[in-house]
């Protein structure tokens, strides 16, 4: 039995904050039986990767192994944890394992693909267990801003291993079940081989607060609120939507939930029975007959997305709502690095509308789903394991995290997408590196990172793109003038012409010019009127642009 | 002279943070004598200016009345308010007026431009004054981020206006004049008709800290550095520049300036003796010599910009120069919003190096260039002008500046760009509304934002661009068959054939049936073109591209 042992490998999530996938193996070295916990995207953005849908991890390295492959366990609902489950389940074709609400959330998703939603298997907390090839997995309840956010357990021949999937140690979160540090400390107290943690917060240096701190908070607010008041949060953070309008009902306000991911995340919460007495809503269209001072919005969009509900109301009417001078508008979320400027965007908005904004820089009107630094201590000190994995974190969070367990005396290691980690010793060993990268899920279709297709839009967009055609004879003669097509491009340059009629005069001038040899090379050819085209730009414009030739031949 | 009037128009600044752009006159409607102040650049992103290299207030409405212009006015050197003056002054043509140190500056952007430096004149500060038609126009020193920043006053026949330009309150700012406020209120005891004020950090609810407050930490963590240290800030710091200097200098470091807008900055700080104490520099070329424990580099790029030698030293290299692990980085700077993705990309760079990046979140390391609301309101109290007029804002922080301005019974106005406001009488009141805008530098050549080219550009890199080539016999029937080019697009969709071979077929299927009218009629023979290409490419990859449609007539 030596030669088996326990592996760990981050296909995504380790390195980043989003799209995780962590496989976790049991077995002879390259035999090893595996599990999948979680199968998550990230966001695509104009920067990086315009016109991207969504960002999924490259699962390549655990198709090929499919058949090794047990099952795939679901910690929680969030997109990054859930979303391509649906996407890149043909891949891997295995049972998928979660609670009640997040198997719900997972059937809705594999249906929408085309896919059979009794493949996800609905697995009840522990002490129920899943026993799986060589694994026993148990889901632990744990608090975070879903319900039902579950900490898996992972028991092998090699001992046990914590997988903390997304957690925050709250004793009254509202929704769901408390963080119950006994629990943990139980679970823990035979030894645990190998801590897998998420680091999210772990900059963060005070303690975490609970989501019962602000039910108070938020109902002063909007008991002194005059005109309508609207307000924001994820729609998966059923708490606090509940609490939100726990909030409206007391100020004697209707609630009408705005966007279809709220009203579904409600829905499946309902039909899970995570939550109960959630305040009357009232639809969109019957809000009309009551006085606005009487009415609360619960909207999608904290984070600034376009087509969201908050960025439609700060536009103008949705669904024949409007906010309007007087109003308040409440963001019960933090903004997410990289999304500033759409929040900002819609705060102007509102501003130019005469609503008064709340955001959360006071601190009263929302609290993190994260474990913040000394949340993370107590969890180390909880579970006391040999060896400890920060995971769920840019590298800077991984390496931060693994200096608080060297700090403690655990055995830490910084382990990024593609390290495989033998977690059977006493320390984290790197066993192999595995190639990962990203799928993009684009349209309808999946591309690869490094296809070069997102490469080729961001350079249109920095650098305008121009097409030059050119006919040539069944002699190789140029038939007519060679001609461009602009986009992206300042119309008229330095010399005060259009730049279409210089590009094309210096084009022709080339083509009159040209040797026998050259005319009758479509790659020479093709070469030179791109180098063409692009000189003329830089010195009329100053730009470089990108350049597609064709090139006509009468044969 | 009743029919005289004092009017303030923004073109820009005023509705956002950025391009800064101010115009005021004096004199009968629409013969007012004007002067402009300050003519400064905003940055552009990928998701709104793909491409752009600067963005600058449209002037049409000033360059249309360049006649009744007396001159330019800068307040201080950031490039949102002097960014644009070389780039725009052929338009105008009048003298540019600024202290000496930001003379400097603008002297050596008008040569870039190919402009005569000496269209730029240096003013002595208040009690100096310049007299240009019916103004008299002071620049008083005030505290800011940057040397020699000045606030104006602005006398006319209708009463005195205070311009803050960028401020806040530090009586200790290391390098410049300290924030006066005796001077201040011996400025504003006769009354003062209009306070037009920097409303950038209004929503910031405790008072100031002070440049000053700031050399003991640095040092502190510079002294308990190990290995090499590097620090950036805003290289127009020129403060923080010298305090981390000394900092390095008492540490026993030898310092080293990375960037050009760094080491530009200290010379013209030299040049204009507003600098004085400077440890000395050491070049990279000879930093190779001395051991890196005995080095400290000052680097620009503190705000993640790709090309900055913040962002080289994270790549790697930089000018012979390398941080390693044990290593330490320090951020002396805040993230100004929306570009926080370059920041924690460096900072994750540095992380992956086994570098400690220290950042501004402690509160340790960085002090604001600009007045908290506590300080806004001690200058409301000094100034205690008739009419407020908040400047330098997206809405919301006009918005929130006015309401601190009525709250205190002054009368105040939330003016955005185009707005035209009567200052002369007792309330700020509307005159007119002007249309402005925005213009892009792009490459070398001048664009307006609502040309379509920067919108041509978003399009092809979200949707791609399908460059569709058919040619059309004398007779107006098909040459052989259409073919595309894709950019930016899958090469393979749902029916797993190459997209291009499937868009062609149908292109040419539609060609083959098409009737004479339809293939003698460009127009309606390249729209049908693109709908097929749309069409085809939106059940193979679900997406809808942008389309060029070339059709070449041979006859």
């Amino acid at each position: 039995m030596s030669s088996e042992r326990l592996i760990y490998l981050p296909l995504g999530g380790a390195g980043e904050i989003g799209m995780n996938a962590y496989v976790y193996g049991y077995g002879a070295p390259g035999k090893e039986r595996l599990i999948l916990v979680d199968l998550g995207v990230a966001f695509p953005d104009m920067d990086t990767t315009p016109g991207v849908d969504l960002i999924m991890p490259d699962i390549s390295w655990l198709a090929e192994r499919a058949d090794q492959l047990e099952g795939i366990f679901i910690t929680h609902a969030h997109e990054d944890h859930i979303g391509a489950v649906a996407h890149l389940y043909s891949r891997l074709n295995v049972p998928v394992y979660a609670r009640a609400f997040t198997a719900n959330i997972a059937r809705r998703k594999m249906e929408e693909q085309g896919h059979d939603p009794d493949a996800v298997v609905t697995i009840s907390p522990w002490p129920e267990v899943t026993k799986l090839g060589p694994f026993t997995i148990g889901a632990v309840p744990i608090s975070h801003s879903i319900p039902e956010s579950g900490g898996l357990v992972i028991d092998s021949p090699a001992g046990r291993v914590i997988h903390t999937g997304d957690f925050k140690l709250d004793a009254n979160p509202i929704v769901g079940e408390a963080f119950d540090p006994d629990l943990w400390a139980e679970i823990s107290k035979d030894g645990v081989q190998a801590l897998v943690c998420d680091s999210t917060n772990v900059f963060s240096p005070h303690a975490g607060r609970s989501e019962s701190d602000l039910g108070d908070n938020i109902t002063k607010l909007i008991s002194e609120a005059s005109g309508m008041v609207a307000a924001t949060t994820f729609a998966s953070n059923v708490a606090r939507v509940k609490t939100l309008a726990q909030a409206g009902e007391r100020a004697g306000r209707s609630i009408v939930l705005l966007g279809r991911a709220m009203r579904r995340m409600i829905e499946a919460s309902i039909e899970t029975g995570v939550l109960s007495d959630f305040p009357k809503v009232v639809q969109p269209e019957e809000a009309a007959d009551i006085p606005r001072e009487n009415l609360m919005l619960i909207t999608t969009g904290s984070q600034g997305e376009r087509r969201a509900a908050t960025a439609q109301l700060a536009r103008g009417k949705y669904r024949g709502m409007e906010l309007k001078e007087g109003d308040l508008f409440l963001f019960s979320s933090k903004t997410i690095p990289g999304n500033e400027k759409g929040v900002i965007w819609i705060i102007n908005q509102f501003s130019e509308k005469g609503v008064d904004v709340v955001d959360d820089s006071s601190g009263l009107y929302h609290v993190s789903g994260h474990a913040n630094r000394p949340d993370l201590e107590q969890m180390h000190d909880i579970v006391k394991p040999k060896i400890l994995i920060p995971m769920h974190g840019e590298h800077r969070h991984l390496r931060q995290h693994a200096r608080l367990g060297e700090d403690k005396g655990i055995a830490s290691a910084i382990a990024v997408n593609g390290m495989m980690i033998d977690l059977t010793g006493d320390t984290p060993k790197v066993a192999d590196y595995i190639d990962t990268g990203r799928t993009y899920l684009d349209g309808s279709v999946k591309i690869g990172a490094m296809d070069g297709i997102v490469r080729d839009r961001i350079r249109m967009a920095l650098n305008g793109h121009v097409v030059v055609t050119a006919i040539l004879d069944e002699e190789d003669e140029p038939l007519g003038e060679p001609w461009v097509d602009l986009k992206g491009l300042a119309e008229t340059g330095q010399s005060n012409a259009a730049l279409a009629e210089v590009m094309e005069e210096d084009l022709n001038q080339f083509l009159m010019r040209a040797g026998k040899k050259t005319l009758k090379d479509d790659d020479k050819l093709e070469q030179e009127l791109k180098r063409i085209a692009r000189q003329t730009a830089q010195s009329e414009i100053g730009k470089k642009p990108e350049v597609t030739v064709v090139v006509s031949r009468m044969r």
